[in-house]
């Protein structure tokens, strides 16, 4: 099968789908008694148009037809490519999210059933009540919710338990939303310092809470850190650092935005007080989605409910959380996460697994003479951050498309998501390919090498 | 064409639009080069399986297969239904959100051309840096953000301008979002009262800050009014009450949740400081979305970019908002928006239409006597709230089945969304239907009352 057929046949997939689509939008302008002439004739063209489609795909052939949404291009990066984009991989839908997409895209669709106390983590049908009993167990915590993204998930907490002017212990390698989180409550980051080899470590941030109790004469009202961070997924001890920040009785929130959805996680035995998890970064669902997971003991601070009343009517309103802002996610990005998670707790199970892989891609990588691997090794993860000034750099430096060259001949062996024109420092991202992508991606980085004369060993 | 053989089509449309997903798993799942055996096997035994389902979806005949996604049962409501759902109508997502939801669904799909300055709202493909300014003109007012649901918008605005204590002005049907927006802020609301007819007026908030005045010694904050209230949809008269705000010198947030997306908003014509809409509600898009909107001169204030700086690595995230937490909707949630635009914009110049065929449904309902509407009369909207203690109410006393009985009526005509078991007051919204499905929603009123004897005028 050529590169261009199978192509085609993707196109002609969307094709199809999006015929579907226009089919189902007759019944949606019908009545329920049945559809009148003018429908039953728009659906007999659309079935025709649409078999029309499936001839196609099912030879391989036939002209590819313009598919656009309006001013959009459909992106198909994740069926033609391999896409080894360092924060999209483990964002990628299952097919079950895909289904459940395609069900609920409809705005409030989480809400066809919401009943007293109108809450959507109290909707049992679809299971959402259920779901969220889930999540908690997933990480082992007492409670959970979802939110739109980690970041939300950070700012219920900092909201909740900073004062003005507070300091909060981030890493040195913290993501961006740890900062706007801490700056959004009036907080203060403190950075922990890194070690040799770019970990943080409990010894560091112990040093740290020293530090801060020194110079502001209080403790800092909680720890905050990346149980792998987002610069070279290193592993950071989030065991000990929480001893630790639990020896000097501060609560810590555990940034598992890079765990949570591909490798176990356990609440209790971490010791965290927060767990937040990113639903597109890693549990297979759509943006923004996100969990954050408390203990029974910090659970009526961070989800306390709503106090204010109305001066003139005395409205209260029940049990709305005010840090979530009342519901969360009322639809599709929810039902993404729901109709993923059977997968997503699956595929925690195979984590080693698909570390193997990464370690595999990158020891072939490192047979690219000049080329080195700025994350830890062997890798823990499957996304981290390379080197390639004295490879592939080289050869960026005297051709005419400049760093694109690199970018031209991956996209050239089917192969997209690394920074377009970076050869310097760069990230990529393995997981969920499998070991025949894994190869691909491996001898697509050899062969190019070869191509411009780098030594491959 | 009966109503089971129309059934039965739409589940066979999802039936194979969820084939079609599986299909295009297997491309993921395949190497650029081309597909293995065993993936072109698997191919086509899903394009066998396909043909069968279109088979049977063209002839309306054939075995109703199960077609659950896990334990998710697949979402048909407005496909076999007609659903007058109060928050529901004007969030129904366009054939082409849907497109784009198939399309862009994984995680972060908006991400594949981020470059600096790294923002969503400043990434060129697909064009949301274009859209954004769209939305600005839109609304008409200077600048633009897409916000995780209104809800997120008025929080931002809030969370800029409110110091502790600060009081705000809300009107007596504010939403529960904005109390808990003021709440999570550190405010107090500051209800406006309602005149005879369930408006607040010009007068009455004038009233009101001459109240808080006196009573906090200081203005309040911020004015916040639905220029829909969520209760009765009734229209509240925002461009005086803004003009009332402004000679206070008190800054006027327009929540446009009931109208951004579905009657022309004109921000410079209103004098708002901040327009909030909701795209899950209005917009026909994906949970959850919105817009905030400002001026030149709040836009510094309420999209103040971070100002944190690492102690250690001495840090800075460039122009991240801090309000916004960074990015936003960095997928199908903001790609459904982005779709469903062009159609949204047109369709609020049918908006007197819309209004037409409440008023008309509504006329045939009152027609059923002992109903009322106690909502503004004659409707400016397509949400209303109707009292039926006077008719349904009085069958649903007898029946053994109660209110319910009035829903299995209602569903056994084809219609679902009003609140099931309410025969009291309870509402309903008629956005987007078309006359035909108007008309059968009027006559199913009529029809049961007459069936259990209701007089009907």
């Amino acid at each position: 099968m050529s590169k261009s057929r199978r192509d085609l046949q993707i196109h002609k997939t969307y094709e199809a789908l999006f015929a579907l689509e226009d089919l189902r939008e007759v019944f949606r302008q019908s009545l329920p008694t049945g559809l009148d002439k003018e429908q039953e004739n728009s659906i007999s063209e659309t079935l025709a148009r649409l078999k029309g489609i499936i001839g196609d795909l099912e030879r391989g052939e036939g002209r590819l037809n313009e598919n656009k949404i309006g001013r959009l291009e459909p992106r198909t990066r994740e069926e033609e490519f391999i896409n080894i984009h360092p924060i999209q991989a483990a964002g990628r839908l299952t097919p079950e999210a895909r289904k459940a997409m395609i069900s609920y895209g409809d705005g409030y669709s989480a809400c066809d059933f919401c009943r007293k106390p109108f809450r959507l983590d109290k909707i049992s049908r679809p299971p959402i009540e259920e779901f969220h009993q889930e999540l908690a167990r997933f990480v082992n915590m007492d409670e959970a919710r979802v939110v739109p993204g980690a970041r939300r998930g950070f700012q219920a907490v900092t909201q909740s338990i900073l004062k003005s002017g507070d300091s909060v212990i981030v890493s040195s390698l913290a993501h961006y939303t740890e900062f706007l989180a801490v700056e959004v409550a009036g907080g203060v980051v403190k950075e922990v310092d890194l070690d040799e080899n770019n970990l943080i470590t409990a010894e560091a941030t112990a040093q740290k809470i020293e530090e801060v109790r020194e110079e502001t004469g209080t403790l800092p009202a909680l720890v905050m850190i990346d149980h792998f961070d987002y610069q070279f997924a290193n592993e950071h001890d989030v065991y000990e650092i929480a001893r630790v920040a639990h020896e000097y009785g501060v609560p810590i929130l555990y940034n598992g935005a890079y765990t949570v959805g591909i490798k176990p996680v356990d609440g209790k035995k971490i010791g965290a007080d927060f767990i937040v998890g990113s639903g597109h970064k890693s549990m297979a669902s759509a943006a923004p989605s996100g969990l954050l997971a408390t203990t029974d003991e910090w659970a009526p601070i961070v989800f306390k409910t709503t106090q204010m009343t109305g001066d003139l009517t005395k409205r209260r309103f029940g049990i709305k959380e005010v840090q979530n802002m009342g519901c969360t996610l009322m639809g599709a990005t929810l039902l993404s996460m729901m109709a993923s998670f059977p997968r997503v707790k699956e595929r925690t199970g195979q984590w080693e697994e698909e570390v193997r892989k990464s370690n595999y891609l990158l020891e072939q990588f490192l047979r690219v003479e000049g080329s080195r691997v700025q994350s830890e090794w062997p890798r823990k993860h499957t996304l981290s951050k390379v080197d390639t000034s004295d490879s592939f750099d080289l050869v960026a430096k005297k051709h005419k498309r400049r760093g694109f060259f690199f970018s031209d001949e991956l996209k050239e062996r089917g192969i997209v998501g690394e920074f377009a024109g970076a050869t310097r420092t760069w990230k990529l991202n393995s997981y969920g390919l499998t070991w025949d992508q894994i190869r691909h991606t491996a001898e697509s980085f050899l062969d190019i090498a070869a191509k411009y004369g780098l030594n491959v060993a």
